[in-house]
């Protein structure tokens, strides 16, 4: 499926879903969409991803099958500047995926739209509505759990589930990745955004995603939202912890970031303050342990990455890397 | 109003919707539903709240306007048990008023019913339809934030919030309560269901209910939910907790109780525990304190009350009291 990538104004570094779709998903990406980039490639950010063209609105791409909005505001809203792309895609015959809190199916104008044009809208985000309170059973399950903690929100534990994924499925174990969060979703098209869930079904729906996965593999890594101590989010964190009861952490973190992304008066907490206040909270629902730890070095030079990386491992003493510069192998090697 | 309680087959220890509005509501109860215990009456089992018959059906109620659902099953679901109850009160013409998870105007015969005979549905846990993201910014309200906490659901922080509530106004402090599950709404006549709103919006939904309050009250009293180490419904815990960014904890707890209600594998933390869990949680987002333990001694007689009384009060060098068997005034003393 050809695809256009809807990230305004927030290419590459605030466009998550958009790199996510870029690096993982197995759509041919045929244009980037950012206004304030038009000419550029993906490549002149980005190694390690698909390539394509940047442009300034889909009148500049010649054929695309769907329009997916790769970008995720704080909120999840609609912003109506992305208007006119989006259905100007319908008009156009391409089905739209989006992963806001803002449903496009609720957007009377864009489901007529839709409607006439025969395409569809795909809200991504929208879960079952037959979810439940989690039973509490989840540590009963025979494979292993991984779940990837972070000391933020967007520090890369969607990627980094992603990366260990790969990683140990090269080594042939059975692995599976369990997708919490809109962009897991699109890549790996199924999944729960739990975010979107009402809280007292939250840990239930991490919990029937895993028993419906926990059969058929020996592994399974839970993608992880939020942080424990974010302003906003840490109830999603919460839930995914108690429900998941994973028996393996892997805690994510950008280096040099220090407050909270989108919450700037909050600070963020130490790797090892997250890792014991983790721990700690999990530990009277199911007992786990931190067993590597993640780093977003992308703004980092080749030796402030290696001299960070080595200064994590000795003082939390555990495997650490940058899966995306150094691959997930290291991790791969502490699961189980 | 003349309102009866449906509390079939938990009246009284299992039907803390129904005491709660028995207790602290202004409605006229003209009877208990209970189809274990017809003949017998709300004061067998309880004193110091209103007093009413306990019938096995509507059919023996002579006249009232609104039938309450007084039970909160886990996971929220309408029992069929309850039907003939529920549309016999329409037919007479009562409204219902309910705080499942269930949605009673989702049901097509009761909507349809309710339409016929003109009367309401009241679904007091449906959240509005507007709420968004937390701002983080309940810390800086100037207003005293109090919320209460526990080691376990059901252990009375709904109870003790109200009962708080009473002692402070009495003292002559300008109170407000913030209510968060059914029981306190349908008490004080507004609040949000904090479980029942999407887990990214659950610490917003609490900010904006004390935002609403703040400028009116000297202290906002949050009624709190669950506890920060349930398998199910940590994470609307942890969302109070961040989202209210409380001054002074109240931490609820019922001697005796050592296992999570509803999943008895799971063991309670001890107070000291639970105290410390709290705090470190708390602390990067917002700093908080325990002033002071609510135990629900139901169970204990005079003696074995006091005598754990006292010996939290030493343990943890904080006031303890049952504030429904001694009243709230101890703790009112310590909050501001």
């Amino acid at each position: 499926m050809r695809v256009a990538i809807l990230a305004h104004e927030k290419f590459p570094d605030r466009a998550k879903t958009a790199i996510g779709i870029l690096r993982y998903a197995e759509y041919d990406v045929v244009a980037v969409l950012d206004r304030d980039r038009p000419g550029e490639r993906v490549h002149d950010h980005l190694k390690n991803v698909q390539d394509a063209p940047i442009v300034a609105s889909i009148d500049d791409i010649d054929e695309f099958d769907a329009l997916i909005i790769g970008i995720a505001p704080i909120g999840g809203g609609f912003d109506e500047s992305w208007r006119s792309d989006v259905t100007g895609a319908i008009e156009r015959g391409c089905d739209i995926i989006a992963g806001l809190h803002y449903q496009l199916q609720e957007d009377t104008e864009l489901a007529s739209l839709a409607d006439t044009h025969d395409v569809e809208l795909h809200d991504v985000r929208e879960p079952p509505d037959d979810l439940s309170v989690s039973e509490g059973i989840a540590g009963d399950l025979d494979a292993t759990i991984v779940l990837t903690v972070g000391t933020d929100c967007s520090v890369g534990k969607m990627t980094v589930t992603m990366e260990l994924v790969e990683a140990l499925r090269e080594r042939g174990v059975s692995v599976c990745a369990i997708p919490t969060g809109q962009t897991g979703i699109m890549i790996e098209g199924w999944g729960i955004a739990v975010d979107r869930v009402i809280s007292d079904f939250t840990a239930g729906a991490i919990e029937r995603m895993l028993l419906e996965r926990a059969d058929e593999y020996d592994v399974l890594v839970v993608e992880g939202q939020g942080s424990i101590t974010h302003p906003a989010y840490s109830g999603v964190t919460c839930s995914l912890l108690h429900g998941s009861m994973p028996d393996q952490l892997i805690l994510c973190h950008e280096p040099g970031r220090e407050v909270v992304h989108g919450y700037e008066s909050f600070e963020l907490l130490d790797l090892e303050a997250a890792r014991d206040l983790y721990i700690e909270l999990a530990t009277p629902v199911a007992p786990t342990e931190l067993v590597g730890v993640a780093l977003n070095t992308r703004y980092l030079d080749e030796e402030e990455a290696i001299s960070v990386i080595e200064s994590v491992e000795v003082d939390l003493d555990v495997t650490c890397t940058d899966p995306v510069r150094y691959g997930a192998d290291a991790l791969a090697e502490v699961i189980g």
